[in-house]
């Protein structure tokens, strides 16, 4: 800025140490819990000029956007949109419209964000049931079930699918069953799940669903994918309150992205609404079964990898999710130092833990396009280094052979 | 996606009328209310690969964002950040943190965004007093000083400094002054005003002080620029409520912008944040007062060619905004089919009214990019073609001239 008498002097927090130049991010290879790799197509498209947000050609891309959101969600609810926000608006979103005042609503918390769902309801002035778990186990169906016996019939029940604090995998199929027999709304949390491991809206009769572009989508974050059944549209419409959030409320939401109606509401963000179309025409290209497919095995033989290391599992057997790997740190491994290295020598970015679990676990993301088998090999084989450095390990090519054989279905040369 | 029987079949709203192939927008001059045209810089900053929120050399990037926000809102605010949503989040979270239930808040409206503020007051359990003035007249400093006498002190005086809808710059140092000898915080919707026309945040006692980047900074929607005083800062500390929006709760979000700090609340929308940083580059470069004459000379040049084909400044004269001009549209002037024209025949789009305006106004944005004399031009051209075709012109250049006369102070050949 050239400085003129006009303008207003700075007096605090104005001088830079240094001139502000182009910024040119060190290359990363993205395996914490988001935001994971982005391909190269949907940046590009992110870089496309603007349309405006009521433009023909734009509406229509909203429509494409709604159509692969729908297909991914596996849902053919007419709401189905990308909400404004990050994966926490997402979830703010959900919560605001339907709880109310007084509202009781049952909250399963095994893991940070369930235990954000559970603020949100109180700010709502809701009355939040917690049915609480260890971190690291998934909330037993029966469980609720007993809660919901003991309290009473809920508006919702809130579950998150993919705890990305703890690498947990929610089931949701049974409880889905009972909402609908119960009339409760199921509400589900599917940031670290859409597009990384099945999910299936209408079958398990989820009722609510929301997401963030930045994990298993392989999006930039920005923007936050939400369904809604017919149900919960009803149970909008039957409020006593208007929606406490005016930026979040999807009765006014809905009709933006309503193609008969299109009425302003806020301008959308363009350029990641671009994106995103990209990112869901990549997961249609590949398919959903061969998209589940590859987060498996890359996360069996990452886990496999791990193991041989000496870093075990966190999270219960039979409910790993393969997008999140969350492994616990043996004793003698300490865990910034070692984040560190991988960071700043590597480029290597994985996820420590969050609330109590800091320096107790570490959680590496393996979501959309981080999800390869190259970058296993990468990162275990920067882990063999920095442990033979320090002496945790002897061998090298340790965890690399382990990944090998779980790669390979443990077979060796088949004659 | 390849159909398998694992998933569960598409009911409704599935099937794409064609194949959702590689999105190409059409070529547009933004000059409605925005978004505004994004500068190549910007674009290409976006599509630089991601790092994770929390890597050391995106915070370096998030304090430089804040230097460069400093300068802009001519602020030393500390808290001075991107709130993660379009310009609407900025004017929610700006209202929520400050507004407890019972709380009586002066909000004078004269257009769309003042109305918006007082439904969020009221959304927030507060007391909204709303000083009304005519769509297209500023709210006279006066009566607003008369409504607090008859109604006694308020907690937040809010305004906008620029009303999109209508073209209004409001006058606002005189009751920031009066705020501060009342003790009332002062906040400003400047979505459409900052980077555009003079916007004093200290020096006019302004405490908090929203902003969208669609408009004038020129930068893809999706960020919210803000910025809160000492006393503002001070105000949510001593609020005896939570905060009802958790992803707004500017506690939260500000012990993941301070520096020393940086606890994780959300991720933050990566890619837009590169974007913003670009845009604010540029802006530094240019210097704040070459920018707002620029804005300013484009404005006065464009009103004249307008005002030649016979369309009347709607704003009141004295307090016209250079970033969003609102004319009046003559009774044989068709709003809707020239719009359409001038979208589907030049590629350019321009706002039509808002509300009660509708079909009465155009919105003409000159706002970042937007604001070229080539554009400038390009306009008045097209509106002169498609006038004589419909003849309500009769000489060809008639608007050009005129605003080659604004550009040029109205002189001719100077020997």
């Amino acid at each position: 800025m050239r400085a003129t008498s006009r303008l207003a002097p700075m007096k605090r927090h104005s001088m830079p140490a240094e001139p502000i130049g182009e910024f040119v991010p060190s290359p990363r290879l993205l395996l914490g819990p988001g935001p994971s790799l982005v391909h190269p197509r949907v940046l590009r498209a992110m870089a496309a000029p603007l349309l405006g947000h009521l433009d023909p050609e734009f509406l229509k891309l909203m429509t494409e956007v709604q159509l692969l959101l729908r297909r991914l969600f596996q849902t053919g609810n007419r709401f189905t949109i990308a909400l404004s926000g990050t994966g926490s608006a997402g979830m703010e979103a959900s919560l605001v419209n339907f709880v109310e005042p007084g509202d009781p609503v049952l909250v399963g918390i095994n893991g940070v964000f369930g235990a954000r769902m559970a603020t949100i309801v109180e700010r709502c002035g809701g009355k939040p049931i917690r049915v609480e778990a260890p971190w690291g186990r998934i909330v037993e169906p029966e469980t609720i079930k007993e809660a919901i016996g003991r309290a009473g019939p809920v508006k919702v029940v809130a579950l998150v699918h993919a705890e990305t604090s703890t690498g947990v995998e929610q089931p949701l199929a049974e409880i889905g069953r009972f909402c609908r027999e119960q009339g409760s709304l199921f509400l589900v949390d599917a940031v670290t799940s859409l597009g990384g491991l099945p999910l299936e809206v209408d079958r398990w009769n989820i009722d609510v669903c929301y997401s963030g572009t930045q994990k298993c989508l392989s999006c930039p974050p920005g923007l936050a994918p939400l369904t809604l059944s017919d149900r919960a549209l009803a149970a909008i419409k039957a409020r006593k309150t208007p929606c406490q959030s005016w930026y979040l409320d999807l009765s006014l939401v809905a009709d933006y992205w309503a193609e008969a109606k299109r009425t302003y509401h806020h301008t959308a963000p363009i350029s990641m609404l671009y994106g995103l179309r990209e990112a869901l025409r990549l997961i249609d290209e590949e398919g959903l079964e061969a998209r589940f497919g590859r987060h498996r095995t890359n996360s069996e033989a990452l886990m496999a990898g791990l193991g041989a290391l000496g870093l075990a599992p966190f999270a219960e057997e039979g409910h790993r999710l393969p997008s999140l790997n969350a492994v616990t740190l043996p004793a003698h491994i300490d865990d910034a130092p070692v984040r560190t290295e991988l960071l700043q020598r590597y480029g290597i970015e994985i996820g420590g833990g969050l609330g109590s679990l800091q320096g107790k676990i570490w959680r590496i993301g393996l979501m959309g396009e981080s999800s390869q088998k190259s970058h296993v090999l990468t990162l275990l084989s920067a882990l063999e280094e920095i442990f033979l450095r320090r002496r945790w390990l002897s061998r090298p090519g340790t965890a690399l052979e382990a990944a090998a054989r779980a790669y390979t279905g443990g077979g060796g040369f088949q004659t």
